[in-house]
């Protein structure tokens, strides 16, 4: 069962699994498309109504996907959806995304954090009720931790001090208050795990890129979203969208802001790893779930090499940073829980830009540039 | 301004402040006495209602509380109260305090996280738009930090890794959905102080004990309440109020369960020290509240003594622990911090008790011995 699984990673993840071979259920309230709507934003990939993908995904592969239409802070709705679709495996994709959207005024973050952290306690409940056996995948964020002066361990640091030791959960600094939620979402998660033995894997996720997987790439019709605009949109997603249309890169402030990326293919192989290899009873395991480290700059790098080889000049520009953090900082978070598991990273190259710049040509015109400047500031 | 200001800590802290001067208002919306309600339990002081009191503290010293009645949650109402009263420091008590009925229900663990969390996001959004100068002094506890095998340090630690060293938030493992809420607002408020450079004094306070404050005993009208149920009572109250009606001992599992504690009279001396030593802009103040470690064997073994000595017979009988917690644990929490600001601690003695069994049984006969026994389970 994917919540919010009409997401930029949900429909991928649930085509994912049902193409091999899982029974797959969807629940979204579609909060995402309404979001983007109410910022005058759209996605780039002209997505389709879901009940129409989930259609074409029939029509193609002859796989049936199930879907639930509700809000998971409706607690009645998502206990008698867990009830009826019994899921043994619960990845939970499904909340209010975006830092900058929680940033904006009181009525922003209050709605984040109300929306994530009870969503969340609901699907505690819920598995506590009724699937009490469930595996729950918790989608998280490398944005948890911050930007600390020491190595970033995967959820749990051993520490020594004053003569003892424990091994406790490893300290975070989140810069928002949606980066927030994910931490209150981990705390909670991890009382329950220790109180009532349930089976979690919670995913500190970096920042993901990519247009395409094995099963978007089907029909044009099964293609998943790619937002692009301040709010929604993410680094070298955003970055290449500027490229083709001859925005200047928007790098924030000195652009040294180093950060953990994964493609979003390894996202999929991410998350079937984990479905594979479940937590056990009583266990929250945490890892990092990123493949490589960039600075912004090297990003901005990478787009303008790979868009001058098409022929595209792209400038790059230091924008005033519209965030509170650190522009030059230490980081070396460790990811190795993954790779052990069998993750086989699909790293960033040159082709792979040249690859995504030429799907978003595809959709040059639907291009809303007044989407693009960060206007959403921290202070 | 004092959020919560007709509980048991708001009100004696409303009249401390205002014997020595201070213009004081109290926000509350009365939700401590309606939850006991739901329980059929009470306070077991005849506490009068919150007008009433402000009214004979007006008639005894002349003083003048000024009371807002409405509920945090609401931000409307709480940034005009800001906005009307411009406080120079906000004591925050207007939380959800019990760690049991977070745990009754989804219901009651989601009311909890959304009135503590929404409620400390309403003061912070509040003192940035409001009254960016105000200093916040935020009550937490030291259930925050459970019970690791490292010593508890105040608030931040010093973590040496791989060869690096940064200082960060001490890592928490708190027992409750309740206690969880308290570290969500720790988290939240970290993050204001950092990009808003707000000024605030989290208080992570042990379990308090007691029944008089200078004020409180002024006049029988301005008592605050004391409560000895299995929901909203603290261990030390709860004894004192067993022995003195010939109730077992609740003592819970093993009884080696080691907290922090701290006379009523010493909560009024801390807040009152971090209120006259603001934290600066940008400083987020973090200390361990309490003057005393003491088991829950220790504690009770303390009130037999004292009760032995009035005569009364005490039996201390181990219930089936409803908690799930260590019952055997490592506990050396540094608590330096208050005084080194000045904190004359009030220990506790067998005098303190007897006077504490003399109080309680001047209200014996309101006792209702069926809110006594734990019921609320955390499994």
């Amino acid at each position: 069962m994917i919540l919010g699984g009409d997401g930029y990673l949900g429909w991928a993840t649930a085509m994912h699994f049902s193409n091999r071979g899982h029974e797959v259920a969807v629940v979204d309230n579609f909060l995402r498309r309404s979001l983007l709507t109410e910022r005058g934003a759209d996605s780039l990939t002209p997505i389709r109504p879901l009940r129409e993908r989930i259609d074409v995904w029939h029509e193609v592969t002859g796989k049936t996907i199930k879907f639930y239409h509700f809000d998971i802070t409706d607690y009645r709705h998502l206990a008698s959806a867990f009830g009826e679709f019994r899921p043994d495996t619960i990845v939970h994709y499904g909340e209010m995304p975006s830092a900058p959207y929680s940033m904006v005024d009181r009525d922003h973050a209050v709605f984040t954090q109300t929306n994530n952290v009870i969503g969340t306690l609901n699907v505690i409940w819920g598995m506590r009720e009724v699937v009490p056996d469930a595996h729950l995948i918790k989608l998280g964020t490398m944005g948890e931790y911050g930007t600390p002066n020491i190595d970033i361990e995967e959820g749990y640091i051993e520490i020594e001090h004053k003569g003892r030791k424990d091994t406790l959960l490893f300290p975070k600094t989140p810069g928002s208050f949606y980066h927030l939620t994910k931490v209150h979402d981990s705390n909670n998660l991890h009382f329950a795990v220790r109180i009532w033995g349930l089976r979690v894997t919670d995913l500190n996720q970096g920042v993901v890129y990519g247009t395409d997987t094995d099963e978007t790439v089907l029909d044009e019709r099964l293609e998943t979203r790619f937002d692009y605009d301040e709010m929604f949109g993410t680094a070298l997603n955003r970055f290449v969208v500027q490229s083709v249309i001859g925005h200047p890169l928007t790098v924030y402030g000195k652009g040294n802001q180093t950060r953990g990326y994964l493609n979003i293919k390894d996202t999929m192989q991410c998350v079937e790893l984990a479905a594979m290899h479940p937590s056990d009873t009583g266990e929250m395991r945490i890892y990092n779930q990123f493949t490589e480290v960039f600075s912004i700059n090297q990003l901005a790098e990478e787009v303008v090499e790979a868009a001058d080889h098409l022929g595209y000049s792209v400038e790059l520009r230091s924008f005033s940073n519209p965030r509170v953090e650190a522009e030059d900082h230490y980081y070396n978070p460790t990811h190795t829980k993954l790779l052990d598991l069998g993750l086989k990273p699909q790293m960033l190259s040159e082709t792979l830009v040249e690859s995504m710049i030429h799907r978003v040509e595809q959709y040059k015109d639907r291009v809303n540039i007044n989407t693009i400047p960060p206007v959403t500031k921290w202070r």
